[in-house]
This record gives C-alpha cells, sequence and structure tokens, in this order.
C-alpha cells in the first residue's frame, strides 16, 4: 500500500533501494543522476509524496485523492515507439509523483524548458500516475507484436441496456489515471506526459473528476466512506479495505493467475455515467432511499444505522414486504455479487460546468472499478444491474472500457520490460 | 477582512452580532430559528468556515481559494423576482458559508429535498459567495425599475485589439463568484443556489478556475504568490494586501463615492482568456521571460531575484539596452497603471480537459481583479496592453463584463435592500 513518505526518507532511498526490489513501495532514485530541471533543480518533494516503485503501481490502494484526470492515449507506430513511451514515463512519473519537474533541464537555453511549469512550488500533493495498457495495443492487426500476450483479463465488456456510448470516448492502446489532492498539479502532470511524449502519444479522450475533500482522512471502505455522489449518497460502500487480505485477493493478479507478467497488477473498469439529475431530483427522499437501497445520509442499509452493517436483504417490515426493495441498486447489485470476490471501487463525480437554461452541462459519475479478474468480478454484476436495477431509469454510460493496469517498478526498471518480456 | 472562525465563535456570533453591524465580518445567524435541514440538522461549520456577514462580502479580499466558479445569471421576471431572489440568497449563502445546506427541512416528506446532499459531511473548506449585479440590471428597457440607479462605476469596457468574445459567455443580470478549496463543495454551492431560486433564476454561463493549491498560506500580493497561471509565472505579483490602506482604498466603495449604496462594495472585471499554450510552450525560457518582463522562476523583475523588488523599467544592460523590454506584460501594465490606484487581482486558470490531437481542450485564464473605479483603475490599462503588449499574440479574450459587488450584510439583512434602497 502506498503510503506518504518524508523528503528525509525520499532522498534517502535513492541510494538504499538501489541494490533490489523492495515490496511495499520504497521511492527510488528520481531519475539516473537527475537533479537539473528546467530552471528548477530541486525536487519539490515532502510529507504529500506518495511512493512510487514497489509490487504495485501506486494509484489503486492509494487513498483516492481530491482529483483525478483519465486519459486515453494512442500511439502512433510500432512496438519502438510504444515501449519508448513506456520508458520515458517510468522516469517521468517516479519524478513527478515526487514533486520533482517532469525532466531534467533542456540541454540548451535554444531550446524550450522540458516542463510547463504551472505546478512548481506546490507540494506533491499525493499525486500518483497509474499507467494501464488498452485492448487495442494487442489486436489483430498486432501494430505492436502483441496479440499473443493478450491478458484473459482483458475482456469486452457486453452491450448492456442503458449503454449509450459516445465513440469519442472509446478505447486508447494506453490509459493514465492521474490523481492528486491539488488539480493543477493533476492536470500539469498529464500535459506534460503527453508532451514528453510528443510526436508518439496523443490523447484520445479525457474525463476529469472529483472525489473527497483535500486532506481527507483516508478511510476507505469496510466503514465510513467520506465521499459522496453527486445523487446525495455515499460512494465506495462496503468496499474491501486497502492493506486487508479480502483486498489483495480481490485486487492484485496474483502468483498462478495467467499472463505471470501481470502478477502485481490489476484490471481496471471504467464507465462515465451521466446521471439525469433533473429527473432525479423530483424525487422525494423516501423514494431516492428506495431506489439505491440505503439511507442517504448514513449510507446504512435501510431500517438500520451504521453505514457498515450488513445488509439483510430478507428483512421485511410491519406491512410484511421486504424493507429493500430488490430491485433497488443495492440489492442487484449484492446479489449478483454473492459468492464472488468483490469489486474495489474508487470512483469520482463528473460536473461540467454548471447546468444552463438549454440544459448544457451535465453532471455524472466517473465509475471506477478495479479488480484480479473483470470476467468474474464486474461482467456479471454489470449485467445484472443493467437487467433490473431501478437506478438505471436516472443514468446512461457514456463511456466504458477494461485496461490492464501494469504491474509496480523496481527502480531502474521500465513498464516496457513489462509488456514486452 | 475575512478570515477563518472557529465552530464556538460561529455559534456564539448569532446572539452577540444580533444587535448590529460589525465591521470585519462575524458570523451571524444561519436563518431565522434554522436548525433543520433535509434530514442533516446540523450546520457542518469548524476552522474552515469564512465569515459571510460584514461590512464587505466575502470572497475579495478573502485568500483566493483552490477553485473558484463564476456563474452568470438571468432573472425572469421584474423587481420582485429579483429582489426576491437576492432575498433567497442572502440568507442561503450564509447557511452554505457556515457549512449547512442550502435551506431547512422540506415542509413534508411528500416534496423533494431542498438541498441535493453531495456536500453533506464536507467541512465549510472556506466557501465564499460574492454577489454581483450586470449593467444588464440597469438597462433602458427599466424591467426591474433600476435605470436611474445604473452606478457611474459599472462602466462598459472598449473593444480592443484580441477581443474574441463569444456572445455565449456575455452579459447576466447577476454573477455570483464562489470559491472553496474543495471544488465539490463550490460546485454544490452553486448548483443549489440556483435551484433555490429556480423559476426565477437561471444559468447564463459559467466558468470553473483553478487557483493556489488547497490549504496553501494565505499570501497575497506585496511579496510572494503561490499561484501560477498556464504560462508558468506567479499570478498576482505585486497585488495590494489586504488589510493594508492601500488595498481598502484601492477596492472598496468609500464614503463620497456615488452611489452611496456601493459604500462597502467594490466592481468585479472579468476577462476569459484563452492562451495559445502551443505557440507558447515552443518559446525559449529567455523568449517567455521577455515576454512576461519577469523571472519565470521567482517572478524577480529582470535581473533581480526577489519576486517584491521594485521594478525599475530605466534599467540598461552592458549593451545598454533597457533589461526589461518596453513592451513586456509588465512593463506596458506598469506604465499604464502609474499615478493611479492598483487593480486587485484574484486570477484563476482554466483547463477545460486535456488538449487532444484534433486540438480540443484549452487552457486560458480567468483573470478576475476587483478595484473601486474602473474607469480610472481597470480600462485604461487594457487598453495600453491590447495596443502594445508582446503577450497579445499569444491570447484571446473570450468574455469579458464588469458587474457591482454590493457591499456586505448585516445579519438579516437582504442584498435586495442595498440594490434596491
Amino acid at each position: 500500500m502506498s503510503r506518504p513518505v518524508s523528503r528525509r526518507q525520499l532522498l534517502g532511498a535513492a541510494g538504499a533501494a538501489a541494490g533490489g526490489f523492495v515490496v511495499g513501495g520504497v521511492v527510488g532514485p528520481l531519475a539516473a543522476g537527475g537533479t537539473g530541471a528546467d530552471d528548477d533543480p530541486a525536487p519539490r518533494a515532502d510529507a504529500t509524496a506518495v511512493a512510487f516503485h514497489g509490487a504495485h503501481q501506486a494509484g489503486v490502494a492509494t487513498a483516492p485523492q481530491a482529483h483525478v484526470v483519465l486519459a486515453g492515449v494512442d500511439i502512433a507506430g510500432s512496438a519502438a515507439e510504444l515501449a519508448a513511451v513506456l520508458d520515458t514515463w517510468s522516469v517521468a512519473a517516479a519524478r513527478l509523483t515526487a514533486g520533482a519537474q517532469v525532466g531534467e533541464r533542456s540541454p540548451s537555453s535554444r531550446l524550450p524548458p522540458v516542463d510547463t511549469g504551472e505546478a512548481d512550488d506546490r507540494p506533491p500533493s499525493r499525486l500518483t500516475v497509474t499507467v494501464a495498457v488498452g485492448a487495442s495495443a494487442f489486436d489483430r492487426s498486432d501494430r505492436f507484436g502483441l496479440a499473443a500476450r493478450r491478458p484473459p483479463g482483458l475482456v469486452e465488456l457486453p452491450a448492456v441496456a442503458g449503454d449509450d456510448l459516445d465513440p469519442r470516448f472509446s478505447g486508447g492502446d494506453l490509459c493514465l489515471q492521474v490523481g492528486a489532492d491539488d488539480l493543477q498539479v493533476a492536470l500539469h502532470a498529464v500535459r506534460n506526459l503527453v508532451r514528453v511524449a510528443e510526436g508518439r502519444a496523443s490523447v484520445r479522450w479525457s474525463h476529469v473528476g472529483t472525489g473527497p475533500p483535500p486532506g481527507a482522512a483516508p478511510v476507505v471502505g469496510d466503514g465510513a466512506s467520506s465521499h459522496r455522489n453527486l445523487l446525495g449518497f455515499r460512494e465506495g460502500t462496503a468496499n474491501p479495505r486497502p492493506g486487508r487480505p479480502r483486498f489483495d485477493d480481490a485486487v492484485w493478479v496474483a502468483e498462478g493467475d495467467d499472463p505471470s507478467w501481470m502478477v502485481g497488477g490489476t484490471y481496471l473498469a471504467l464507465r462515465r455515467v451521466d446521471l439525469d439529475l433533473g429527473a432525479w431530483e423530483e424525487l422525494t427522499l423516501l423514494d431516492r432511499e428506495r431506489v439505491i437501497g440505503r439511507h442517504r445520509r448514513s449510507g446504512a442499509p435501510l431500517g438500520d444505522v451504521a453505514e457498515d452493517a450488513p445488509l439483510e436483504l430478507e428483512a421485511e417490515g410491519p406491512d410484511g414486504r421486504p424493507v429493500t426493495d430488490p430491485r433497488s441498486h443495492v440489492a442487484v447489485a449484492h446479489r449478483a455479487s454473492q459468492g464472488r470476490r468483490p469489486l474495489f471501487r474508487r470512483s469520482y463525480n463528473v460536473v461540467e460546468g454548471i447546468p444552463q437554461a438549454e440544459g448544457a452541462g451535465a453532471g455524472g459519475l466517473l465509475f471506477l472499478a478495479f479488480c484480479r479478474d473483470p470476467a468474474e468480478q464486474f461482467t456479471p454484476v454489470l449485467e445484472a444491474l443493467a437487467a433490473g436495477d431501478l437506478l438505471g431509469t436516472y443514468q446512461r454510460t457514456v463511456a466504458s472500457g477494461v485496461f490492464a493496469v501494469l504491474p509496480g517498478l523496481r527502480p531502474g526498471d521500465s513498464w516496457s520490460q513489462h509488456l514486452f518480456g
């Protein structure tokens, strides 16, 4: 699990961790001998830096940050270009995570600075950069020579009711998930990762999402959730909690899973959902709670008081009817998940301006879930919800995809080594 | 000047401040007897609450928050509707600022909740709501009966080179400036202020901007600035500092100014600038610093080291040429401001997604400046910059406007009393 490190730990780690693979994420060297970045040589690392190196990438078990930027990225060229982008990002992401500029000083004052500079002087702000690979990188045209290596976990999601997919949001050879408690730090990171890969990488789509308050207590599941969606309900209730065996078993690809080069990785299921907030906000509180299947204020199961109280879907009220509507969002999802490993949800709200008189400006949810096996853990839940969930009336899905989140890096290694073997 | 208050101060102020006008902004009662908001009766007020009541509105002298939402709002109807919206907002903005929901519990469980609920459990996060009036509220059709009361300070800005105004961003009977260190808290406030005025108020345009890091030290001008624009340069250098006589003299409409009902208010000049970041980022560091007229890293005048060092535009280099290009942004603005009261700038960055291959996704600046007399303090600087600033090549202005920021409120008073007298 990623956790903040002090500046002293961080600077010490460059030497201490050079010898071997440190499970758990000790920060490694910023770059080979790298101290000079543009006209600002000093990394801004401090207690808000998240460890970059380790068996797993940061940004999954990391307590959700206040902001996330997701970007789908296409690679122009063949295996050499894809490998070059991953090599560049393996160094650049470590630098950015530690609070440094994206690259070292320009070799000549006649060249533009490497970094755009708008994140200078800001703390690392728990920045994480998580790199994942899309199905198109393994497709049959075999641009990258990777067709035979496609992980079985990189499934195609079925078309379901409520899908209204916008082709502008689909696909991507790579997916970047960048989170930070400071939106400018997250946007700077994405912008500069794309710039240092210029000519090889181009952005296909992006989403900007809002999460828990900046600096919120790192509460993730198995209890109170500090984050609410735009429906006003808690998001992430009953999540497995990072650091617990249930989380590791549900999220990380493990020894014995196929392929072995994905061990330590995971899969990201992404659904961008637009909400019909106008219709939702005409409902009474009681109706809203019936649709969701939990109390709005507390997140507790209906009839209960604690968010972490167990769901008892068989409970009946004085009228003999079930307290929780069997078609409620929670009931349908809960039944479909029975006997399966849980999903780990890490969703963000999407707000694109303020609704205008003409209806422009929409609100939605950037549903992000990590799991070890999407076919077992995600597809059945998706299909069950699409078939019978009361919430379906109030949402449509405009983007959908599964990406293979590569394993973490040892200092000096590159994601291209995982992907190309 | 607004400053955070403790929960104890806040709850005590309801009684203590009821008797009279407290200069400096003591928080007043949340609403007449108001304790029940939807299903969450308790205001979430804490040390991150900014005082709402006082001689001046919060959100001007308040240290800039991490996020801002600006919205232009139109009123459907006549004076009664405009007054009703201002009356509603005078109560609702006080509640939101203190961390409460926008209104009290619905009178019936058969009605939808008053508040949308997504900011529950979050701290006030230095939320400020600043209400301003646009020129259209005083126009000759005299819908609101206010034509004779138009403040002379509510000037029309001249058309200048670089204007590429988008009619979708122009005008607005009212302007809301809502700032917070938590974006979800700011968006919730705007969304709910519009909802409680439904049928009378509709959003004409909105901008979402990114400012200093959340929880940044409240440094505002007369020294180091903690905020950089997307060009990588410091924003707000040499600003007058809130709490100093130079600030009060430059910003607040004072006794003897016309009209007397604007005393304690100010004027907001808004320019939404789109930046040609692609062209900018091809420049060397030296060229960027020549265009701006300051060092990028430190914000110091060229040839100097401290951000607050005085500008000496006559200084010559060894080659006999001026160190600072007379057409640089800083030199032109500085010359045009000589002998005038300064502007107080409180600008934010605008990032609309990540630039894509096709060029979609733009970056810009939401230039916000407050002043006592726009004709004296803003128009001449605007005209000088448009005529001869090297930075003009890299920007175009898509939105422009001046709004009259109403004076602050005493507990129990309404902005409609200021406007209608």
